[in-house]
C-alpha cells in the first residue's frame, strides 16, 4: 500500500466506518454479532466494462454495488448490517471519481442503515474493480432458500421486470428513454430488503441474471419445472410503451433485483400483506417437469427464446 | 453470470464449501457464529502484475491470497474460520489456471482448518483479480490492536525479515536464489496464526508493507516513536549471505507476514513461551518521540533510507 492510499482511506473511507472497523486503521474489524442470530454472508463484484459502463456516475456504481449485495440478502430474508469493500482504481482515475463513489456509499449506508466494516484499496492497470462482502442476519432457521419450491406452488415476482436491461439498451442507443426511466432502473435498482417473508414462501431468489435464468435456479434446485404466462410478467408503463418486440430482452435481461417467490397459492393474501406497498404479481406455477420452463404467450403457445439469461455487457 | 461460470463454480469451488455455504447454489451463506465470541473481519485483494507476477504458480497465488488474510487475523490474535472469495479471470485464462488455483485453496483450507463460505466469479478484460474476505473470532475484548503500544515497550518480530522482497529481486534477476529459498518465501509466506498472545502484548501488526512502514503504523496509532537496531533485525542465513547491500531493501520491502509486537520487556519470557517454536527477536524499543523512527547501524549511527515502505511491483 502506498502513502497516497493511506490518505485516500483516511479521507474517503474512514468516515464511512463504525467503531467495529476501528477507524480502518487496524488489520481487521472486531465485531460482536447479534446474539442468537444466524449470519448471512454474500459477496459480489462490479468491474468496469462488465458490470458498469465507464461513463456511469461513480455514486451510482457504489450504490448499485451495495444494492446488488443487499438484494442477495433480501432473497434470503436477511436484514443487512454492514460490509467490507475492495476497490482497485487506475493511477489515472480522477480523485473526483473516488469522492463521488464514497458519496454514493455514504448515501446508501443511510438509506439501508448499514456500516463499513473494513476494506482494501489498491491500484490496477486494468478496468476499475470493486467488490462488496455484505453481512446480514436472520432468526435461526428462517433464511429463505432456493431449494424449497414444491409442485403447484404459485410463482410471484415483485416490482416490474426488464426495465434495467432496457436501460442498457438505452445506453447503447437502441431504445428511447424519455425521462431516463430505464437508465435510472439500470443504475439504481431497489433491492427488496426488509419484507417479512419467513414462513410464507417455500423458495426465493433475486433476479440478477434474468427472470428465466434465475427461475431456472429455483427449478433446478428443487428438481421441478415451471409454466409462466408471459403476459402476466409485470412491466412498467415505459416498458409497455416500448412494445412486445422487447419481450425476450425483458425476460432474459438481468439486473432487475426483484424477487421471485414460490409459495402455496393459498398464501397469496398473507404474502401481499407482507409485501405491503411493494407490488407483487403472480406469473405462473411450479410443475413437476424437471428443469422444464415453459413460457406461454397470451394464446397459450409456448415461446422459444434464443438465450435464457444474462451474459453482462 | 454465464453458464460456463456456473459450471466452473460447481466444479472447482463447490467442493471447497461447507454446509453454511449451501453448496454455493444459494444467494448467500447462512452461518451460526460461535456463541459468545467477537468476530474479526478482514479483506485483501491480489491483482496480477501488482500483487503477483503473471508466471507465479496459480496454487501459490491462491495460498498467498489466503495467507495474507490469515496474517491480518494473526495480527489481531484471532482464530480463522472461513472466507468468501472473488475471482475475475480473462476469457483466455486457461482452465488449468483455475484448477491449480482451486487446488491451492483446498490445500491451505486443510492447513489452516478453514472453509469457503461463498464467492463471486466473473470475467475481466484486464489483469486477473482475486480477493478474500476472511472471518475469524476472538474472546471478547482480547483482540490485539495497533493502538496500545507504550513508551519503553520492547519491540519484537517473529521469524526473519526481508526474504520475500529478496524473492521479488530474484524474480527480477537482481539476486541469486540458490535452492529457491527467497522465491518460496515470496510465494508462500507463513502467517503466524494461533499464537496465544492475548494479555501479553500491548500492540501488534503484521509486516505486509515493510518492517519500517508497518512499525510506523504502530507508532502513529500510539503517538509514539521507535528506535531499532538494524543489526538485530533477524535475517535468514540466505539473506545474510546476500550481504549488507540489501539492508534497506529488506527493512522496507513488504510481504513478510511476520508479526511486530510491542510488549513490556518483562513480558519477554512469557512471550517466548507463547511463541513456542516460532522465532522471536527483540529489535528495539518504543519511545515517546511522536512518529520518529530511528534505525541505528551497529555503531549506533542512524541510517537514512530513501523510502519507508512498499509500493508493490
Amino acid at each position: 500500500m502506498s502513502g497516497s492510499e493511506f490518505d485516500r482511506i483516511a479521507r474517503y473511507f474512514a468516515p464511512l466506518a463504525n467503531e467495529a472497523a476501528l477507524r480502518l486503521t487496524d488489520d481487521a474489524a472486531v465485531w460482536s454479532p447479534p446474539p442468537g442470530r444466524q449470519l448471512v454472508l454474500t459477496v459480489d463484484q462490479m468491474i468496469e466494462g462488465i458490470h458498469f459502463l465507464p461513463d456511469d456516475p461513480p455514486d451510482c456504481v457504489a450504490r448499485k454495488l451495495l444494492r446488488r449485495n443487499l438484494s442477495d440478502l433480501a432473497a434470503m430474508g436477511a436484514a443487512p448490517i454492514g460490509y467490507l469493500l475492495t476497490t482497485a482504481l487506475r493511477a489515472a482515475t480522477p480523485e473526483a471519481w473516488l469522492a463521488d463513489f464514497a458519496d454514493g456509499l455514504a448515501q446508501d449506508q443511510r438509506t439501508y442503515n448499514i456500516t463499513l466494516f473494513g476494506g482494501d484499496s489498491t491500484s490496477t492497470t486494468g478496468p476499475i474493480m470493486t467488490s462488496v462482502t455484505m453481512i446480514g442476519h436472520v432468526a435461526p432457521g428462517t433464511a429463505l432458500l432456493r431449494t424449497g419450491a414444491r409442485p403447484g406452488d404459485a410463482i410471484f415476482v415483485t416490482g416490474t421486470i426488464g426495465d434495467a436491461v432496457l436501460g442498457l439498451e438505452a445506453a447503447r442507443g437502441n431504445i428511447a428513454d424519455p425521462g431516463s426511466f430505464f437508465s435510472t432502473r439500470r443504475l439504481l435498482p431497489e433491492p427488496r430488503v426488509g419484507l417479512p417473508l419467513a414462513g410464507l414462501v417455500h423458495a426465493a431468489i433475486d433476479v440478477s441474471d434474468g427472470l428465466i435464468q434465475d427461475l431456472a435456479h429455483l427449478c433446478t434446485n428443487a428438481g421441478l419445472g415451471a409454466v409462466i404466462e408471459a403476459a402476466l410478467v409485470p412491466q412498467s408503463s415505459a416498458a409497455r410503451s416500448a412494445g412486445d418486440a422487447w419481450l425476450e430482452t425483458r425476460l432474459t435481461g438481468g439486473d432487475d433485483y426483484e424477487l421471485i417467490l414460490a409459495a402455496p397459492a393459498t398464501a397469496e393474501p398473507a404474502l401481499r400483506a407482507a409485501c405491503g406497498t411493494v407490488p407483487l404479481t403472480r406469473i405462473g406455477t411450479m410443475t413437476a417437469a424437471h428443469s422444464n420452463i415453459i413460457i406461454n404467450d397470451a394464446s397459450g403457445t409456448p415461446l422459444h427464446f434464443a438465450r435464457q439469461g444474462w451474459q453482462h455487457f
